[in-house]
């Protein structure tokens, strides 16, 4: 038996996406950008994507732009934003537990002068809408959260950010890292006060390699990506039109009876949870179950490092995250974890189990069963 | 029948390549930064695809970086190499008929204070090393041409040019926009004195949406995208696992038997240029035929807007290009007819023919035919 408990880090394309991927590779292959019919025809594919991801979102087609995936898009997002506005002021809010995809980019405009205040989250991942208030400045020109943390599952108010930030200061940009939120929670852009939103496609069963940015009319950006004037002239190359139209076609297809779906996840997630708490010194990490994002799920088995349990297990065919999984094989500290104040035990033990509409029942118990019996062994053999 | 004579724009994907991204989509799903066994097994197809590639440049496998494709590896040679260098000097050289994705984010560091000199070409699209000769200073970082200019075909002594620029200044670094000769020539880095080398998938049979950057271990280059830590840390973002393999195949694929398949493509194109100058008012844009790569044919219908006969074309079949055809619908004039001093009915009138290891002699044939046909049509249609 398999299981696959890792669709944070990424998912398996859902077979009709696989379907236009292939399409769009051997037969409908021309060049958006060439003017004769197999352009157009190409074309066809990245409009009907436009259309179909603006669906999702309630928004306009001019205002959706294809990357090359949820790091382009979070890069962009910042470093375009802060060039764009740099006369106007330097400040930037952001929170302290975010993805390396958006706190690496900030990390470097600190570095060319840009002030970076990050407020801070409880031990649940609550977010403290106080001190964000209070952050909020004449000179801040952008304010950067995640939608769900990537390693808690932690869900920020996003709504009630969006509102803060706008009548604090009307001129602020409010930038939604939604790569975990995107496909799991209805989002939308106008009446929750986005003015940009990072998606990436292979989070919800799309192609790897590309992702899209909402960006709301009213905002300026600075293209990073030069050249042809593809998109307006906002992000030049090639479109990738096999990857556009899968991960179109995909925001579609996750889209369709949302509501349904992810209680199924949600009751799954509560399920594992539950039969995971009846297991000797396990602690579950951030938010209660049921108030974090449907999919995430982070346990500590104490007394066992992550990285133990996560190579026993993987020999079962139970595939499981150490930490974030979206960053390179680190090791190192979880900046979630510590954001939490998790203690070192629990940070060194956390194992991150993530679900998708795919994952059956059946392989959560598999992976509980399989836990409840090497748990003991491992702990034994940690003691040595 | 079908014509695809617009390979220079993209080309359709190899049947084995369509196969490993299915593969890589829906079963190896894995992402290549995660630590369990799915992940390890993504991780061997980039690993694989390294060497691949690695092996057609006779280049170390840690020398070569994946990006979204051929306009981001040039925006991140251009960019990174000015910003790690920026305090040995500003002074960029380049020639005056580069491709946009080279052109154009030269232009935004020329806004920032970097000094742009760009070598004139001739007629023929011959480069003037006497000029290179004399624009290479003390401050000079870089040097950035093409391998093969993508309207006319002209091919640019990049042996030469690489060992002139490191004699005049060692520490100058070399960057060659390799997009149109990948695939068509054997390209030696080590031998020929390239420093960093940009490659696009979509240009030899792989998929849409990846590319590469070759980097010589020894330069120093900044990281444009920033995250997760990927690509050790030079350009974060999951690895598009499909992209990569499908690119590392098509590059395997490409060079096999390549002085056979590439003689075929000349002589292909030759019979081409030859029929096509049978025909009355028409021009030979650019360099000999026999001179030029051996894919690229750039010819003037005198008396024929370039758009009339694309689109006259389209309806039977045949498709050509009008321009690069790598600019979104730019209907601008372009820079490389200027650069060559083509007249302005040349320019307005100038078709380009890209041929592949796929074209067929009937299907140049039945080209030549057909534009024999309408000639005489829309020239006189264009007199009224």
């Amino acid at each position: 038996m398999e299981a696959y408990l890792d669709n944070s880090a990424t998912t398996r394309c859902f077979e009709a996406v696989k379907d236009i991927v292939v399409k769009t590779m051997t037969e409908d292959y021309g060049n958006p950008s060439a003017m004769h019919q197999k352009g157009v025809e190409a074309e066809n594919y990245v409009k009907e994507a436009v259309a179909r991801i603006a669906r999702t979102l309630k928004v306009q087609e001019k205002e959706i732009y294809f990357t090359s995936g949820g790091t382009e898009s979070d890069n962009w997002a910042l470093a375009g934003t802060a060039y764009a506005h740099c006369r106007q002021g330097k400040h930037i809010i952001t929170t302290v537990f975010e993805h390396a995809a958006v706190s690496a980019p900030l990390a470097a405009l600190e570095e060319q002068g840009y002030e970076i205040t990050k407020i801070p989250v409880d031990k649940n991942g609550k977010f403290s809408m106080e001190k964000l208030e209070k952050a909020i400045r004449p000179d801040t020109i952008l304010v950067s959260t995640m939608y769900v943390n990537n390693e808690i599952g932690a869900v920020l108010p996003i709504e009630a950010i969006g509102r803060l930030v706008h009548e604090k200061n009307p001129k602020t940009i409010y930038h939604v890292d939604a790569i975990q939120g995107y496909g799991k929670y209805r989002i939308y852009p106008k009446r929750m006060g986005i003015d940009l939103l990072s998606v990436s496609s292979h989070k919800i069963h799309g192609p790897k390699g590309v992702g899209f940015l909402y960006v709301n009319e009213k905002v300026k950006l600075q293209p990073m990506i030069l050249g042809g004037g593809q998109q307006k002239g906002m992000r030049s190359g090639t479109d990738n039109v096999p990857g556009i139209a899968g991960m179109g076609l995909a925001a579609e297809m996750i889209y369709e009876g949302l509501e349904e779906k992810v209680a199924a996840i949600r009751e799954n997630k509560l399920y594992l949870a539950k039969r995971l708490s009846e297991l000797e010194n396990v602690v579950i990490n951030g938010p209660k179950p049921e108030e974090a994002a449907p999919h995430i799920l982070n346990v500590s088995f104490l007394g066992v490092r992550s990285e133990v349990l996560l190579h026993t297990l993987e020999e079962k065919g139970i595939y499981v995250s150490a930490g974030s999984a979206c960053s390179s094989h680190k090791r190192a500290g979880s900046a979630t974890m510590a954001a939490i104040g998790a203690s070192k035990e629990q940070q060194e033990s956390a194992i991150r189990f993530s679900l998708s509409e795919f994952t059956e029942k059946e392989e959560l118990d598999y992976a509980v069963e399989e836990i409840q019996k090497v748990l003991p062994v491992l702990r034994r053999f940690s003691r040595h």
